[in-house]
């Protein structure tokens, strides 16, 4: 079975030329196969400001009308995936990119109002994942670029958030390749506390996790994104790592997750 | 050999919601494989407008400064071309939105300052067209859904004639495909007297090109509009078709050319 690397970048990388750039060519010099997985909230708040759209946020997650969908679907599907396409294309990767809609890839479902009367509007939560002929064309040598972006089967693109589409879509391809799903992050890995950037816990699986769990050691946001990893890995994702940008070409860097 | 209609639409179609969206359930009702090509300059000129870009045409060219190629870029790539691949979903068609970068389709060359010193800027003139992997996931049943972009090879996206787009892309799946191409128009196809819109001429061939030509009863911009029709029939497209978008559906309507 072929390795994939998946690597899911946020909006500040893709934003940053020079990081970008470099982002890209150390993905490239990847052995295996590979799929990028792109954010672009920062583009998007940029273009909704220059065109008079508010943006508001309900705990980290964009509200989103139909102005800002046309901003997302334009900044994300457009602006942000086609040039980072280009890029790779330079650098001699097939990339291919694409949203949810694309291929049928991604279909999601319009996030209800909460109980607490919160309308996130055009926001999606994914529900299906046809990763047939995309698994296909990695096989003959495609990169896809993934934009947060999906459909909901009747007309209406969604947005969605990027670790989800990378979660979901590691999943997918996992009965295809032997999946590394990489989270970018803004610190080193894992850290055992948090304002040391040394102090990365370089490994943790189940039983650790329960354990810095207990101590306090992991806490806050930290939960859910490493109890979506262990999801990945319980569906068949070899390894998610949680690591700087700047590191993704630098095996056994960062925090490796395993079951 | 598969059939494969690869229809071109401009602007004013993809525009309009609901000529757009009769025109893909005509689009859908097409037997065989399909291609849409779509154009989109008047919301790029909506966009830039609102932004406070100035829009500059020459001879009905779009000159593309580096905030003009932003905005195509973003309305091509990810609003008209996305809305279109999530529509065509919905109505069961398993579409994929493309630009020349996705997959190496489309490689062009910045064009050149003009011998009369115009800069169109950002525009590029296709150089080479990749067709494999796309006539590959044509005959899985994938309908490519292509924005008039293409892309430079050094990481530059080019924004690119969608006509041109049309004609490179049905001759590079001449090799795969019983090609027919088909030019949505403002009318309802050639016409023997321009203000009599029942004089559509139904068929025209290399001969009867030249006496129409000589006879001055074909003129101006349907020229070289001819000229490139026969030039894709002469690598090997079956047909070009040149009607009205609401009359894709209607075999036989409009003016067909062959050689």
């Amino acid at each position: 079975m072929d390795t994939l690397t998946l690597i899911k970048v946020g909006g500040k990388i893709v934003e940053d030329p020079a990081a970008l750039s470099s982002l890209l060519d150390d993905f490239c010099s990847l052995p295996g196969r590979k799929l990028l997985v792109h954010g672009g909230g920062r583009s998007a708040t940029a273009l909704a400001t220059r065109l008079g759209i508010e943006t508001r946020m309900i705990g980290g997650r964009r509200v989103t009308d139909e102005e800002m969908l046309r901003v997302v679907t334009m900044v994300y599907g457009g602006l942000v995936n086609k040039n980072i396409v280009a890029q790779l294309q330079a650098r001699g990767a097939n990339a291919l990119g694409l949203t949810g809609a694309d291929m049928g890839v991604m279909r999601s479902r319009k996030r209800p109002v909460t109980a607490e009367g919160v309308d996130y509007g055009y926001v999606g939560d994914v529900e299906r994942v046809d990763a047939g002929l995309l698994a296909g064309l990695i096989g003959r040598g495609v990169v896809p670029v993934m934009a947060p972006l999906t459909h909901d089967g009747s007309g209406h693109l969604l947005n969605t958030n990027a670790d989800t589409i990378a979660g979901e879509t590691a999943k997918a391809l996992a009965p295809h390749f032997d999946v590394t799903l990489v989270f970018c992050f803004e610190k080193a890995g894992v850290l055992r506390d948090e304002a040391d950037e040394e102090s990365v816990i370089p490994h943790i699986d189940a039983e650790s996790f329960a354990h810095l769990r207990e101590e306090g050691i992991v806490s806050g946001g930290m939960i859910p994104k490493l109890e979506n990893a262990f999801a990945a890995l319980r569906e068949g994702v070899r390894r998610v790592v949680i690591t700087r940008a700047s590191a993704i070409a630098n095996a056994g860097a960062g925090t490796i997750v395993e079951l």
